[in-house]
């Protein structure tokens, strides 16, 4: 994917997401995940042995409970996680992760940090920081 | 939205990604062209008043004849393009940019301009352009 150096920020930003999503993606399916999707990053580092609501992990990723409770249709059909009666209320369920979910959320660290530390070793910790710093900034304010 | 400086190079790059469309696109709104989606932009930056053909546009894209299809429907629907016979072919139809077409393509180039310029402003112009330098190295490997 050739740049050119004239490109905006904005643009540049748009195209090396989709490629380190690419990355993380290909690493995923080739780790055991192959249904695993970007949407799903949300959910699956929500999730917990506790377990928690589905209204409030709708709150917490600022999701719609019906949007949010279709990516918890999509992870509990691959066995990320498993839907529990709730001990503090009969009525209400537990969204909770599954060892698979853990063990699927522990290999997606590992995967962002070993891609991570290719662009920090392609690029020399200095400019890697400096455009962590950057883009973090432009988005604080 | 906050950050945190431990972020993910990819994931800020995401977040900021979303943040710049979200600004261009807000922006064209309010110049009126409230139909213009993220999808249209490879399609309305490849427009022009000689015109292509639906295969040519597509294989530059990268997408299939079929995906191309639908933006065209769509941009036409909205006065953007028009098809039109292609004189050195009667049996082909060339894709030709309407004036409200080149005008949603200049107001978008400047409103990406000002955008980025608003960047460049708040971080100042060695730091904006340390971070694009970054991020297009990433992607020129």
């Amino acid at each position: 994917m050739a740049h050119s150096p004239e490109l905006p920020l904005g643009m540049l930003a748009a195209r090396f997401a989709k490629e380190f999503e690419a990355r993380v993606f290909e690493a995923l399916t080739r780790a055991g995940y192959p249904d695993l999707r970007v949407r799903h990053s949300v959910l699956l580092g929500s999730l917990d042995r506790t377990g928690l609501r589905l209204t409030r992990l709708a709150a917490q990723a600022g999701m719609t409970p019906q949007a949010m409770g279709e990516l918890v249709d999509d992870l509990e059909r691959g066995g990320y996680l498993e839907r529990r009666p709730d001990p503090a209320d009969r009525r209400a369920r537990l969204i909770v992760a599954t060892p698979k979910g853990e063990r699927a959320l522990a290999d997606c660290l590992r995967i962002v940090a070993e891609v991570e530390a290719s662009y920090a070793s392609a690029l020399g910790t200095e400019r890697y920081a400096a455009a962590q710093g950057a883009l973090g900034d432009l988005l604080e304010r």
